[in-house]
């Protein structure tokens, strides 16, 4: 029941450190020692090779043009300036279209929110019931809200009536989205020139075959079954053993460069090191010679290894990519079923070659569904019983026991001031830190389950995630406790009191969601631009393991869009809007301001920093709008609850329909866009194949495919540069406007290094 | 809490009812003049054209071989002589697995009983806690059950850990089943020789087109789309106008027949009738003269009608049946998308000719979800409110009302003895009357919901009359109440005091499922095989209709297995016995007997009787799996609810993995076996391709498509039959072991009668 002060109060405090972080973001990006931590894509593009304002001497560090800072806030309608068919071409239709979430947000609740300050809120307003019960504890906010009419009031049906008005609006512009995105997709991968997924299927489970190889077998099948479609194939090697290795020499790489550094700053002394445990202990040796003799040493390691994957038949894993002569074959290959045993030659189209994860690749089927079986057990019990080890570790962490295992420490623990800041913090900090390593648990446990692209793991993450979040944010931020004692609470409550439990407590924490929306949203969100760790991390290692131009661009951090991460933290703005929407609008500006601070950062950092690991094609747009839905039927859900505690029965059933209309909504656009995700219709790859032969009848599409499925490792480092080489040439008219300026692309840039892990590799070969 | 003396007596009363309709069947089968009543599945199949006991003169109709009377119970062995590839051969997959359903109750039961006798009833009976509390009304069924066992009684791990193995013994059951029925399938629809549906595939929603008819649009979509498979295609005409007609003619002439009959017995005397309604009034004319100028009247008719649909481009619906050159080609199409908006251009299998349903066709997709929308809301309210009605209609059945109505019944009501038979019956039949009706209802909803097989109205059926069964029959038995007041009650309560509630009562109920058991089951399938409609009808028919031979053959009335009803009644027994196995498994031996009596009648009928109106391949059997995991979760639930109100709350935990198992087990199933029911491997189609391009290479297959998929208005009569008798040709060396004695097809059988609605058209033109 916060009162209008406590919440300017946070408002001033968020808004004030919002503003310091934008500020700092202003005057730090403009200095040229920053610009490859602001400005990574440009560098990573081949646009950009030093910094802009670049001076002699000083200035080649400190911006000293005083003119710039006069436009420091200058990067906001720039970020707003590229149209969107460049934004596409520029960072990838995955960071254009989830950009587009946010907007998505401004459009559904900007028009919400003028409807409800000019309906809702006058009528909340002049009811005025909680003025006459004067014994009530309430304030201005409440005032604004539905707990302003008085029980069994007549003024709910003009609730009732804008829930549906929202509900349409909602549904409006969800399907108006679900359309834009969907004809984005399509026109994306019909614009696409030529690219190894469009002709490749990924075939899983091949049988084993006493006689014949799994090479042969899988060659054999397809040649029969695909007669006048089959191309080529590439079986896939089972080399994490080779990535482990490659992954070492690249640390100790590092060290390499580290002290020769040292040694070229001060040519007089030699580097030494000790041999042992963290440099700590052992012989005394010669740091550089040290490590080139252990590069050496795994540069022999990696080749043995090399070698005996490529010839031991038990690295061969029974899966292989097939590539087709046209679109039409693979996409004929990859819709349907090959055999009258649905668990082997599975076919699915193949991911992106950068987007593939590796190591899931050979799984069985049987085994696959043990392993889902456990993890959904696994996620149940996290999400709901999640605050067990923490309250264990907290407990551990209780200074009585501290003092009792380690007595020593008695007088400091001691001392007023330390003892308050150890009991205040440390039950928290357990809580953060498990809240910080969440996500990493969900990529793991996604993992585990078995999908086989990166972008699927990002996508059943977010869905895990922001369970997670409605059950733990959401649902116990509005009744306190557990979400172990809401289960309990849950389970034994009737079914229909669950919505009145949650929906009664609604209007009441509203505050607290605001203070939410402005801490995790405004704030998060700035300090989002500001790239502190990065910042950090480029100057480390611009300090210590840059030589040449080629390491500083290595040093570089672009990161991408974690869309694992940050999508069910906009969806939880999302279902708090729409909850909110009837029954307290005052929460909407908030919310609609996080949109639009979002947007405009995220639009910034797509342009300027972000490096997409992969590319989807907006595949997950599906999962987006689900979640939308589940949000709408939640807040309709607890808006019936609510009502129906408030004496208004009649209206209550007058609300009943809007579940059945949404979740039929949700079919209907199911079942009109969904396909375009799952599937490649025929009629486009007809098209497409047709248009290529005439272009290009010369090509050989198997010389094409040769290597791209090739596992990372094995893989000659320029691969992905030839192909992106392909790409720029084939569409020269498409080019972004400031690409114009340094087009040819940097020759072998990292002949030193092979890339590591899909992840990693991609990151530092980009398109 | 039912005694045993009260279950013998029911027991006795069911038994010699059932006997009673065994013995009538013994005795009426061996007359020759029912033979077509009781064998028409040989009459159809043409290997048997007069009764097999047929003597002269009055043996010609009732049968005097007193011999044959003492074997009258022959039937039953007989019924399960014929070996399963033959009983395939004879009645069809869908038979054949059909029965075995009523085999699996035996599987399932069967051991499950012996163990649950063997473990269960001596741990039960021993307890004797009711015993010891004297005012408590027990009797000997609730000393066998688990009442027995005093609340938090150490002897309820037991029960656990037989609701454990009953679990996984209907696991190893379900799962080779499945992978049975699969083989089954798979090898069904290998061993198949050429059939129009292997080919052709059903295009729904084609896009209008201003410049071409849709005849042309398919054309030339398919000729580019898949080009090297595209063969013809049939377009589909809305007929139903059509159809009508054709339907009124074959009344008309029932009544020709019927008039010519008359005037045969008596040459002397010209029948005559009145035109107007009923023939109770009007002008007095000459019956035959009337309906032949009736019936020329409406040929002409027929024909302009039939002119007008073939010529008129608003009577071609936006659907085609598409044709392949190979399977290979039409297993693509159908499993594939074609473009890349999702709402057109719809592809999927064609159904069997005889087992499309077309009115259907023609449903636009949105419309198509809409009419989804509305359908799921009536299936809601007709499940939980169809009471409502009901009982408007018994209090319009009351006495006093009808007496105030029609005041003149007013003397004959008041007598005693009829008013207590109307107060007691009329509100009892006016819900028979419902019940009776309610598949038809449920059917006409599956119409509507715009499914374009007849397979496929079946399957909807069947699972929309399993939910009403299992809400109104087994929930509204258990907790006494109609649906209504359960929704009521449930919805009002906690979610773990739902299972609770109705575990609680789950023991005391058991005696009333026992006689429900007997009644409806035993009884109930002994007058199954008795076929006493039929019956009475066929000799109806056969004395006013009947002219010739063929007459007699079209006046059999084989009717079929109707799916949709009998298969969620066998699935309430599952589920009774599954939720009683562990609780009163007194139960069982009752379900046991239903279980085997059922097999063999239905195996009898399907091999004597029935005539399938479609061949679906066994497409029904995940549906059948989905009910009978569905049941045993139920059962788990309800025990885990029951355990939970007799104090053993540590046991019931136990409990929980259960149904977490059953829906992964459910999960597993599903993924391993359910492809083979939904796509048509690539594999299979080639070698199918390959072999009969090699066996039959001069096959011109555009000739043998061009009218399968013909309206069957438009259709020449003999079509099926050419279909019929090219398999037999292709399929000399599996015959059945009756088929010898006479092979030659019965030659043009109804040249009279063009074929009707798709249903009848099939009974009447079966292979």
């Amino acid at each position: 029941m916060g009162s209008l002060n406590e919440i300017a109060v946070a408002a001033g405090i968020n808004i004030s450190s919002a503003l310091g972080f934008l500020l700092a973001f202003a005057i730090l990006r403009i200095q040229p020692i920053n610009d490859r931590v602001y400005f990574p894509k440009w560098y990573l593009k081949g646009t950009r090779s030093s910094p802009r304002h670049l001076g002699a001497g000083f200035s080649k560090f400190v911006n000293a043009d005083l003119s710039t800072y006069l436009r420091f806030l200058n990067w906001m309608p720039a970020a707003l300036q590229m149209p969107e068919p460049e934004l596409i071409e520029h960072a990838g239709l995955d960071a254009a279209v989830y950009v587009r979430i946010y907007l998505l947000g401004l459009k559904i609740f900007v028009p919400i929110a003028l409807l409800a300050f000019i309906v809702l809120v006058p009528v909340n307003w002049s009811s005025g019931t909680l003025e006459h019960e004067k014994d009530l504890n309430y304030d201005e906010i409440d005032k604004l809200s539905i707990s302003n009419l008085g029980k069994g009031s007549k003024r709910f049906w003009i609730h009732i009536a804008m829930a549906y008005v929202f509900t349409f609006w909602t549904f409006y512009v969800l399907f108006h989205e679900y359309k834009v995105i969907t004809t984005m997709r399509l026109r994306f991968l019909a614009n696409q020139s030529r690219r190894p997924d469009q002709f490749t299927v990924l075939v899983r489970n091949v049988p084993p075959d006493p006689d014949e190889t799994v090479s042969e077998h899988v060659e054999h099948f397809f040649a029969v079954n695909h007669r006048d479609h089959y191309l080529s194939h590439q079986i896939v090697y089972n080399a994490n053993a080779l990535v482990g290795l490659v992954e070492k020499k690249k640390g100790l790489k590092n060290w390499l460069v580290y002290y020769e550094n040292q040694h070229a700053h001060n040519p007089a002394k030699k580097p030494t090191m000790k041999t042992g445990l963290w440099g700590l202990w052992g012989r005394k040796v010669d740091a550089i010679e040290y490590y080139k003799a252990e590069i050496a040493e795994l540069c022999k390691q990696e080749d043995v290894e090399r070698q005996k994957v490529m010839s031991d038949p038990n690295a061969i894993m029974p899966a292989a990519f097939v590539s087709f002569k046209s679109q039409w074959g693979a996409a004929v290959c990859a819709q349907t079923q090959q055999t009258s045993n649905p668990t082997v030659w599975l076919t699915e189209w193949a991911p992106e070659p950068r987007d593939v994860y590796w190591p899931n690749l050979a799984i069985p089927f049987v085994e696959l569904s043990v392993r889902r079986l456990i993890i959904a057990v696994a996620l149940f019990f996290l999400t709901f019983f999640f605050m067990i080890p923490i309250a264990f570790v907290q407990s551990l962490a209780n200074l009585d026991e501290i003092e009792r295992l380690l007595p020593f420490l008695k007088p400091i623990i001691e001392r007023n001031s330390l003892k308050s800041v150890i009991q205040g913090f440390l039950p928290g900090i357990a809580l953060k830190v498990f809240l910080i390593l969440l996500p990493m648990f969900l990529m793991t446990m996604s993992k585990m389950e078995g999908h086989i692209s990166i972008s699927g793991l990002d996508r059943r993450t977010a869905s895990t995630y922001f369970m997670f979040l409605f059950v733990n944010v959401f649902l116990g931020s509005v009744i306190t406790g557990t979400a172990f004692q809401q289960l309990d609470t849950f389970i034994h409550q009737p079914a229909n009191k669950i919505p009145e439990t949650v929906g009664e407590s609604i209007p009441m924490k509203a505050t607290f969601f605001i203070t939410y929306v402005m801490v995790d949203g405004w704030a998060g969100i700035a300090a989002e631009v500001l790239r502190l760790k990065p910042l950090v991390m480029f100057h480390i290692k611009n300090t210590f393991l840059v030589r040449t131009e080629q390491d500083r661009q290595q040093a570089m951090d672009p990161g991408s869009l974690d869309f694992g991460t940050t999508e069910p933290r906009i969806q939880l703005y999302f279902l708090l809007g729409l909850v909110y929407a009837v029954v307290t609008p005052i929460l909407l500006p908030f919310i609609i301001v996080f949109f639009s601070l979002a947007y405009l950062v995220f639009r910034h950092q797509i342009i300027n920093v972000y490096n997409q690991q992969y590319e989807s094609g907006a595949l997950f747009w599906p999962d987006v709008q689900t979640r939308l839905i589940a949000a709408l039927i939640v807040s309709q859900i607890l808006l019936l609850g609510l009502l129906s505690t408030q004496e208004a029965e009649k209206s209550t059933v007058a609300l009943l329909p809007l579940p059945v209309l949404t979740i039929w909504f949700h079919y209907v656009c199911k079942g009109r866009f969904e396909p375009a995700y799952v599937k490649f219709p025929l009629q486009e790859a007809m098209v497409k194949d047709t248009l290529q032969r005439a272009n290009d009848p010369t090509m050989s599409l198997r010389e094409y495919l040769k290597d791209a499925y090739v596992h990372p490792v094995f893989q000659k480092d320029d691969m992905y540069e030839l192909i992106a080489m392909d790409e720029e040439e084939k569409n020269p008219t498409v080019a972004t406007k400031r690409q114009s300026r340094m087009n040819t692309p940097v020759e072998s840039k990292f002949n030193s290094s092979v890339g590591t892990s899909e992840g990693e590799f991609s990151r530092m070969h980009p398109a």
